[in-house]
């Protein structure tokens, strides 16, 4: 545990380099900054920076490595696994306020932003250059660049354009112990290791990102957006088998399930079709005569996997009104249900049937409702688990069935998070997905950026331990102490 | 350094467990493997394990562990920069006898190979099913899958494909302390950190492959091949930059000038056009309207570039003809000259016209000839450094020009490898692309893996030093003492 006296000291070196509006120490303030996306945990910082430049953090970093405090870096709070979750007896490193992009070169297709730039900005200023950034997560008009870093974010349109991962050339990052270095160029299969890589999807545990290269995607000649409602999901998932079968790589291929549509019909009346058991928005781009010539593949395949209504959008308005439903559905689901939890998992595609037809009845084995929106392509389920807190032992029984949901996609060889992160949600399930020696080996690449332990502990692994000892030996401090989160979990 | 008592207990451990032809010590034979593709770096190891199973190397990577041997994998010996150039006091693990194929999964769009399978059987596997296995280097036909790992091999098709990065799921490890482990699953975007990522292309320092599991990628339904003309490398490099500036992703652009195909024409008769200054080799392939559609539109742009003849390929034995002069360049070279060196460097696509004019003046200067074949599309040059090693001084002479280009790239903000790698050869030259905090960081990792540095040292590294400093202080054994080869740099 971290002395209380550490964090004081801390605050000493800081006022001396930052000005008093970049340090906020008021409880009521601090309070502010409790929880991200995953509000069911919550913890109040020791000291909040609002870092004004790379130097900032920098100078954070570095207070925090002199006095062996924890830090967590925060951008838009918008994570739906805790990742920006505070520590208790730790700093927190706001970059929200890094919001300066520097550089948009469309003709070696890049960008280069402040982490705390805002997702569709990025995709803003590069538009009019015939430009965009291609990750595109729900949250996109609030998330910041160095969020979608850290998460290695995806969205809707990953199937066919690929994570975060794939669109960050570099990043200037504070290492733990305080040092700025480049990690990746803007050159192909840049030599030495992969760091950028690792960094990229590291959810805060290696550095704190100050700088970010992103990759620039041209934008397509030709978009083309389908609608189609079918009676069952398994007839909406043959369609979506029959697609990537083909050899078609739609930009999107999503499914929502008839719990789902309900909820986005109840918040935002998307109209889709009536009766639906389920709906598949499928998006196709690139040069016209491609989009031409596969759309109406698509369509014929919908059709004869059972299709009984299909409606093209005609133009952006009513491609932006399909796309309304799905986009709303986790927020409209408070329409249907005072409470919920939203899932992230991920099976392989040819799963989907069994994994639906198991999950349904493990949600009836308990009394509970799951609604069910997917990125069907890449076979990543955000299942919403629908309770009542205020009904007794639904809270729990809800929390426990979306545990089971995780384990269902393991048992299919899935994983326990597409895109949401591991953070402080799902460090505890890490060990049903990774081996001991697996866990051991990722230790041993936290403990080379980060043998004091200092940065975002307790996040995506179960059980932080000692640097100095020898991978294989448990025998450091129980997570939860270690974490500073004993209220939480 | 090692003792050399030391590598005879590794030998007596490994008597007890192996079979006396997987243990190679007699001088002559150990002195066949003594280089790879880098044919003047040579180095005798003091045992060579002919690897029979995964089990194989596990053990002699646990031997080596125990006594703290170094140790060096290497599969079919083809790489161009000597990642699998032997340490002289190691032991040398060869995988080439692990060359099962284990698994074809066309549905899930995988193969699960042994790392000594072949990169072009894995496409002949997968062939009959409709996919295909997308890196291509030049040696295709003889390098190893392992080997690919390794180096995060490229060729012709990367510029749309990607590397063997973005074609590896999962490996399966044995790393320098002797563990198993397997990095990288087979859904998207894994948890934890990316440390597949970190291990593809980290060129033997962090451990051995026994096992990989692919990405196939599904045969395009069409193909098309142009072979195109030019008075000039400037014609022709706008060629290319009017093709990519469209916003096209040609499956393969590829450039050759006036010398590289002479040497080709000498070798194979290709039949390129006579007079040609330079030509382009452009391979579009995907569905077929798409492909007819954007072939045209490279048709026009090569001609209004000014291409004075343009052939398309009829059929797959034309296309092979096309190909034939392209694959044939480098060694074609040995027909035109006595002795050359390959070289392996990255601009921005942008800087070519200049870079190529910079060239031919440094190697005037020296009374050098260049020849230059290169994947044009993405900026990686292959220049050819053509000289005879009879007359006095023309080696060192065309050593130091082939270093110099290197910094012609670095100063164009490129970097010192496409697709090669950095191996025994270009460690000298990291410190030009990277500041000592980013190798620091680097470090930090590869002592992560092998804390005793035994696994493939004096590759990549330019400074390798004991891993219980703290980074910033080079204080280590000076780097051709600490690789064992004095005999070589």
């Amino acid at each position: 545990m971290v002395d209380s006296g550490s964090v004081t000291r801390v605050l000493q070196r800081l006022r001396s380099q930052l000005p008093e509006a970049a340090l906020v120490t008021d409880r009521t303030r601090l309070r502010t900054y409790e929880c991200d996306g995953l509000l069911h945990y919550r913890v109040v910082p020791a000291l909040v920076v609002l870092a004004r430049s790379a130097d900032d953090v920098r100078t954070t970093v570095a207070a925090c490595a002199a006095e062996g405090v924890p830090f967590v870096a925060r951008g838009s709070g918008t994570g739906l696994s805790g990742g920006a979750l505070p520590h208790a007896d730790g700093v927190l490193i706001v970059t929200s306020q890094l919001r300066q992009i520097h550089e948009v070169a469309p003709h070696d297709q890049r960008a280069v932003v402040d982490p705390g730039v805002i997702n569709l900005q990025v995709s803003q200023a590069a538009r009019p250059h015939g430009y965009y950034f291609a990750p595109d997560p729900s949250s996109q008009q609030i998330c910041s660049v160095g969020g979608n870093v850290a998460e290695n974010s995806g969205g809707a349109h990953c199937l066919k354009y690929g994570f975060t991962s794939n669109h960050v050339l570099s990043v200037d990052l504070v290492t733990p112990q305080g040092d700025s270095v480049t990690l990746g160029t803007r050159a192909p299969d840049a030599p030495g290791y992969d760091l950028l890589g690792a960094v990229v999807g590291s959810e805060g545990t290696l550095g704190v990102a100050t700088s970010v290269t992103v990759r620039l995607v041209r934008s397509p000649e030709s978009v083309q957006t389908l609608l189609a409602g079918f009676r069952t999901t398994d007839d909406a998932g043959s369609a979506v088998s029959a697609v990537i079968g083909a050899g078609i790589v739609p930009a999107a291929i999503e499914m929502m399930d008839a719990l789902a549509i309900e909820a986005a019909e109840a918040a935002v009346a998307c109209n889709y079709p009536d009766e639906a058991g389920a709906v598949l928005v499928v998006e196709l781009d690139g040069p016209a005569e491609e989009v031409e010539h596969e759309f109406a593949a698509v369509e014929r395949m919908c059709r004869e996997a059972g299709a009984f209504e299909q409606r093209v959008a005609a133009d952006d308005d009513e491609r932006a009104a399909i796309w309304r439903g799905r986009k709303s559905a986790f927020a409209a689901v408070g329409r249907i249900s005072p409470d919920y939890i939203v899932q992230d998992g991920v099976i392989p595609r040819t799963a989907l049937p069994e994994v639906l037809r198991e999950m349904t009845r493990l949600a009836d084995e308990r009394g509970l409702r799951v609604a069910n929106v997917f990125h069907a392509g890449d076979g990543n389920l955000h299942p919403l688990v629908l309770f009542d807190e205020s009904a007794p032992g639904q809270g729990e029984r809800a929390e426990e069935l979306s545990g089971a949901i995780l384990d269902l996609c393991l048992a299919h060889g899935g994983s326990i998070t597409g895109e949401h992160g591991v953070g402080a949600d799902k460090a505890k399930h890490m060990p049903k997905m990774f081996s001991d020696d697996d866990l051991d080996t990722m230790q041993l690449v936290r403990c080379a950026f980060d043998p004091d332990g200092i940065a975002n502990p307790g996040k995506i692994y179960p059980t932080p331990r000692l640097c100095g000892e020898r991978p294989g030996k448990h025998t450091g401090p129980h997570p939860v102490q270690a974490a500073g989160l004993g209220e939480v979990f």
